[in-house]
């Protein structure tokens, strides 16, 4: 049993930050308010968890959803009302892109509550319950705890958070968080491998069928197979079999991408046309933990019909829309393994598209060796923008991102704010062990910042590189005041281009909603409190180059690479991007 | 008709853009998103109406609320579920405070609804109303347009909004705002000057009979009464009575505090004693606009039965607990103004409190000149802290927000964030005409910067000073550019203290949680791009008031003075009001 408070009573406070250490949560973000000041208190004593204050709330939820994405829980903690409501749209992100944690908002006492009187933070109606039927609408379960209930609503809500993978919310009143905390167990977490033995069967008939018949097989591999904790299947199904694969953005780096046979991205029309053919023209499909999103899918052109092939959800996996329920995601992955090392037998292998739809007794995908598709599209993507004369042309953003791919190392955190930034990164392969953080479904510019700030305190061995369009760093600029508040020394890449120009490319090209303050941003650090920034400009390829080779160099200073880009230059993925027409028939599974 | 598109065929959000302008808009802020791109161009085109850009949709939302406190009526536009979701507490702050504006998210097009469409800022679920359901917490009054019920539905939420002096919400999907807009009448405001006239008489009567009775008669005014537009009449029954009075910390300027009837500040049991004694010992107190709140009643330590005297809500009066239902404030105080023109004859007079509650048909009060409780409370309220030596003793709050009150001109705006500021400010009385805007009830950090900007460009005539802690400051930051980029010059006066210092007192004095990141505040207006900005800093009371003196003369250039002062030093109001007990009994009406 930990305990924060040996020899003293402990408080159900100090039993919801056990809880919480136990899923591994080492850090609780959030900003300080009179009604929660003395429950941090308890947090400050807890001797596993460090109190991160934040300089605004919505920066403490964006820090907590990229240290959930890092450790496997996220947790803030805000006061009533200002505090929650600010929070919310970083808790909904999470919600929209799975990544489990915990929101615990710190109100008035029962007393006060009971009483319904006209306290500061409410609307002075009495009507304590606003906020928590606010956050209802963006969490998977919440609760009100007293004294009562504390001991199982607790663990339900931490429960469901780990089953759906996606923020839950506390409301707790500060004299309940202050209580004894009542006699518990521990903390059962129910098995996410446990499935049903006989979907789970059924599905291994199924898929045994379909992957003998099939005369090419790829694989399309997205968040879920991370958020539902199935890595390492899907890495294992990978090796077994050599199929050729590729990430959506949203799941960039939830396979190595250094790997002979990683295609790269995969986004519909938008894609390369080499991982378009294999993607597209695989006989069979396998989807690991897919979600298809407008973004994410060139605006639903993908070339595949979702209603074919095997998808496996995080408890579902459908074989030709037939559905096997209750079968987890890394079940399943681990199932494809097995009948993938059955059918092959001697080894693994993979070949590319075939045009004809043969089925044989046999799979015919496993006699064949790589084919050049796979190889040629890791290739092409590693290759780009070559013969540029760096001293002089200016900076696009075509070489930016290949340059900063290229710089990438082995473990290092990537976090992308949306914008120009996401789009361009997504389009280059990263070394093996680094992680990417983005956030192309929720899409929440400001969300980098605070996130690099989580990612780096949830992940401290990997050094934190962000890349982030000045637009978006405006939104909670505040928070990079906590990086060098906590002595961070992530490498930060602004894209210094005076506005929202994935908007521009939108609409409103030369709009002035599309313009942003002019901000001087090499001063920005300093003026922040950072401590002995390193601040860089680029405006060329060749001073880009200079810039990233003295930052990656740097580890010992926060780094700031202001990379001047013309104001309509965008990624080739963006352009790739707009000139799609939407396809809304898709897009249903 | 007001027409933004002559010729061209006008949409609904032309429409709608015409009807803010009618209540007065003439800037909406917000954030561009790419579901509200193309709308944006309406609001760039609209003749009467320009487009403010902010930082990040919090600041939008607080602008507005500024705005719409200064103007009668603000706006802001975001995109769907990120923007509005991270503008949702300054939506909440303004319903908590009565400040009537509307929120417009534009969000995706009907068809994209309508087919469920897993597209960005969605859960993926196909629920396109998850945030107006999270809104409609916090709001008077939402809908959801389509080209067919838009007309109806935008003037029931405005008339709403204007009824009830709260925040309404409409949620646009974009092809509805770019749709023509049907045929359509004129905005018909319902007259808030309409009463019931038989309520309305019997009212007088009970209120004739009270006031002839009263030994003693003492108002206390409060923010409803700016909020119900009732300023004028309530500026009447002072000048035709007066009847000594106060407002509460939310009510600060809505009268004129340069009269020689202002008592000052009351704030229950932490009221200087000379405003307590006459408002507590009022025979009869006359309470217009007031909420009873525990920050501005010193935690309900109040000394008056709000169940007795006679109290002005927005419609509804009471007299001896007696209510009188639709009567509106402004008619009220008009009827008070007429019986206190009979009842005295021949002019204006009030007097000290008596002890005794004897009755009498003629009024007391009506014979006698102004006691000298309330003249004695003025001149206590403006002497403070003399006879320092002001070159080398330290800087105090004491010291810094009586100097600030001094230099305050008739006609500016003075804007306050919550924290020691706002308890400092409002302990000193106005020159005339000054406008105070703060936020004691929804008391959300952060508010201040934003606030003065909407607060500027809604009354441009005004000069803005605004009174924000450095942890305050931190949370919207980013809106000092926005202020920068628009040119404004008003005064800025940050207490740099290193932290929470309202927290500090109130719990964990050395508590780690109540620190915030160093920042160089001299340096961060030009990082944020304001141009050619005077910063001086004031460590003593002698460099406050030179560095007060520069900045009031300095009218053409943005001023921020950096006021250190000790981490554990509050103004003397926090003091009063740290030491009181909160007595939860007093509250209900």
């Amino acid at each position: 049993m930990t305990s924060s408070t040996a020899g003293a009573e402990r408080t159900i406070m100090d039993h919801l930050l056990d809880r919480l250490s136990a899923l591994g949560v080492q850090h609780v973000f959030g900003v300080p308010g009179d009604y929660n000041l003395a429950v941090l208190d308890r947090v400050v004593a807890h001797p596993d968890i460090t109190w991160v204050g934040t300089s605004g709330e919505l920066g403490a939820a964006y820090a907590a959803d990229a240290y959930g994405r890092t450790k496997g829980f996220g947790a803030l903690l805000t006061t009533f009302g200002v505090g929650e409501l600010s929070a919310i749209n970083g808790v909904a992100g999470a919600y929209a892109e799975h990544v489990p944690l915990l929101h615990i908002a710190i109100g008035p006492t029962r007393e006060t509550e009971q009483a319904g009187s006209p306290v500061h933070h409410t609307m002075l109606d009495g009507d304590f319950d606003r906020f928590a039927r606010a956050h209802r609408q963006v969490v998977c379960a919440d609760a009100v705890l007293s004294p009562d209930n504390a001991v199982t609503e607790i663990d339900r809500v931490l429960i469901a958070c780990l089953r759906e993978s996606r923020p839950g919310y506390l409301r707790v009143p500060r004299d309940t968080a202050l209580a004894p905390v009542p006699p518990h167990g521990p903390l059962v977490v129910p098995d996410p491998r446990q499935g049903d033995a006989f979907q789970v069967q059924a599905f291994r008939a199924a898929a045994r069928a379909r992957l003998a018949a099939a005369d090419s097989v790829a694989v399309l591999a997205d968040f879920l197979v991370d958020r539902f904790r199935a890595r390492d299947e899907l890495a294992g199904l990978l090796r077994a079999s050599s199929f050729p694969h590729a990430v959506l953005a949203s799941g960039k780096t939830v396979v190595d991408e250094s790997s002979a046979t990683f295609l790269g991205l995969y986004a519909g029309a938008s894609s390369r046309a080499s991982v378009r053919a294999v993607i597209d023209g695989a006989d069979l499909l396998i989807r690991a933990g897919v979600r298809l999103t407008d973004l994410t899918t060139g605006k639903f052109t993908h070339g595949f019909d979702p209603a074919e092939g095997i998808d496996l959800g995080p408890t579902t996996v459908t074989v030709d829309g037939r559905a096997f329920p209750d079968v987890p995601l890394a079940v399943a992955l681990t199932v494809l393994t097995e009948l993938a090392g059955e059918l092959i037998g001697e080894g693994p292998a993979a070949q590319p598209p075939t045009t004809g739809h043969e089925r044989r007794s046999e799979p015919a995908w496993g006699k064949r060796p790589i084919g050049r598709t796979a190889a040629t599209a890791v290739a092409r993507a590693r290759a780009c923008c070559r013969g540029v004369s760096p001293m002089v042309r200016p900076l696009t953003q075509r070489y930016l991102w290949q340059a900063v791919a290229a710089a990438v190392r082995p473990g290092d955190t990537v976090v992308s704010d949306d914008g120009t930034a996401l789009f361009g990164i997504v389009d280059h392969p990263f070394p093996r062990d680094a992680r990417f953080i983005g956030q192309p479904i929720w899409a929440s510019i400001g969300f980098g910042l605070p996130a690099l700030l989580g990612a780096e305190l949830g992940g401290p061995s990997r050094r934190g590189i962000l890349l982030v369009g000045d637009g978006a760093a405006q939104l909670t600029v505040q928070e990079l005041g906590t990086i060098g508040r906590h002595g961070l020394k992530p490498i930060i890449i602004l894209v210094d281009n005076s506005g929202y120009t994935i908007e521009r490319t939108t609409h409103g090209r030369r709009a002035v909603y599309n313009d942003i303050s002019d901000w001087r941003w090499g001063r920005v650090p300093t003026a922040l409190g950072a401590r002995n920034p390193l601040v860089l400009g680029a405006r060329t390829p060749w001073a880009l180059d200079r810039a990233l080779s003295r930052a990656v160099a740097a580890t010992d200073r926060l780094v700031l690479i202001q990379a001047y880009t013309g104001k309509d230059d965008v990624p080739p993925m963006l352009k790739r991007l707009a000139a799609n027409r939407p396809d809304r028939a898709r897009w249903v599974p």
